[in-house]
């Protein structure tokens, strides 16, 4: 198939490669040309803008940062929906407001190019095995046209539901893992203050109900005190304005992932915004309780 | 070994079976018979008094709701610590404050009798299957002497540390694991204001960073709105209360374990407790953000 790709960051440039090597005829756009190198030398072509880019594809995947990053990339100038034949379809794997991505899919509906909102779950280590965890919010035909490419990304692919339904997933997901890490941190914390032992705690923890992929990943970061990212915490800290900013529009209390979501605010206030996640056990060894 | 054992409830009864079944010679103590019926039946004897059965004993194991209740059982009329000859063990392993723990081993100590702290993490389902994850704190040769008993019990036995380090091991695991169901009910509430079908986030979720343990069982509960128990929410509300006094009393700051147990206690307050904590779901569905 013909493919475009935009957003060759840590996620992309490993993503990119697997649909080279999967045999589809890549095209790139990238800002800063040196990102596309690699790439370029494998075979992907170089496009002079998005408008470029989607005329040569029949596919263009975009994995940026902000949900404004999408909007520009896509009705900006010389942006995606400008290059589109129609038939074309922008599948989104950002990580931006299900707002956003509804809002897109309407406009690009008026001009006959389809949208699958398709985030991702799993991070750079699942980004370079080809095994994300992808969460689809699309019409159904728009998906099986894109499942192949999807598919040499990701390992499991949910077809959660209508546009939008994808993020909506990765929203949940976000709010979990997050929360998950903020909860491990406590409980290391608490550990810390009785003297005992973290490493055992985790283990001890790994064979019950506790048990998780955060406890078993970041748990252990947590234990070794190794906060180099991993996940960089900014990303998360994203992630949760938009799940706050959702949540305040539909009504919905959130009371734990509001928590979070401060306890993100001092993080980054702290400049801990590259490192991993796991630094929000150094937000609360930054607190004294009683202190006077 | 002759093995005594305080505490046939809905835990206790599968594990005390478990310890004849494994050819140990079983007494009993129960403040209600009926409730060592099916154990003396298949051989267990029935003693009148903890103190009795402490002294038909070498190692007794309760498992009880309340620091206060194990309290008694060692120290109060006619209590195991009146029974035990030296050399004994208590293997406690109710969930019950840290402090407590500590303090009861430093009076048996006294009279040449040892202490485990052994809580359980898994639930009924584990406790009938014997896949408990057993986290101790005691003495190392306390721990090896009790260490084929616990074996019958469990599928994991982590040593986390000293007497009380079981019980710091246990707060940790119910901080985390309310916090996921909480974190949980949450995803699942926002994704339902944006008529998200919960089921398919659900699976979505399972493949990526934020699977654990919580999210396919009590997620899972969650999504067929199954709120029977389960596990009694009125035992995690007992088991915020711990946690959270540990807290003050150390000045460790817990953010997300306060929210949780002020979202257990609104959850005790509609009369769930006895129901499934996948109840905190229905918690937020009770509150009406800016409705007027």
């Amino acid at each position: 198939m013909r493919v475009g790709f935009v957003g060759l960051g840590a996620m992309g440039r490993p993503m990119a490669m697997h649909l080279l090597q999967a045999g589809h005829a890549l095209s790139v756009w990238a800002r800063r040309p040196e990102a596309a190198a690699a790439l370029v030398e494998h075979g992907a072509c170089r496009c002079g803008t998005p408008a470029e880019l989607a005329a040569a594809s029949e596919v263009v995947i975009t994995i940026v940062t902000t949900s404004r990053d999408v909007e520009d990339l896509a009705f900006g100038a010389h942006g995606l929906a400008a290059g589109f034949e129609r038939g074309g379809i922008h599948v989104d794997m950002s990580t931006i407001a299900p707002t956003t991505a509804r809002a897109l899919a309407a406009r690009y509906a008026q001009l006959g190019i389809g949208w699958v909102d398709a985030p991702v779950s799993g991070g750079e280590q699942a980004a370079r095995a080809a095994t994300l965890a992808i969460m689809a919010g699309a019409r159904a035909e728009d998906l099986e046209r894109v499942r192949p490419l999807l598919l040499a990304l990701g390992q499991t692919l949910v077809h959660v539901g209508e546009v939008g339904a994808g993020q909506v997933a990765k929203a949940c997901n976000q709010m979990i893992m997050v929360a998950a890490i903020q909860a491990a941190a406590e409980a290391m914390h608490l550990a810390n203050a009785h003297g005992v032992d973290l490493a055992r705690v985790r283990t001890a923890l790994m064979g019950g109900s506790a048990a998780s992929r955060v406890m078993e990943i970041i748990g252990g970061r947590m234990v070794d005190r190794d906060f180099a990212a991993g996940i960089q915490a900014r990303l998360h800290h994203k992630d949760f304005g938009l799940v706050l900013a959702e949540a305040a529009r539909l009504g919905v209390p959130l009371p734990i992932a509001a928590q979070v979501a401060q306890q993100l605010d001092t993080l980054m206030s702290n400049g801990w915004g590259l490192d991993d996640t796991a630094s929000l056990l150094r937000v609360l060894e930054r607190v004294r309780v009683g202190a006077g």
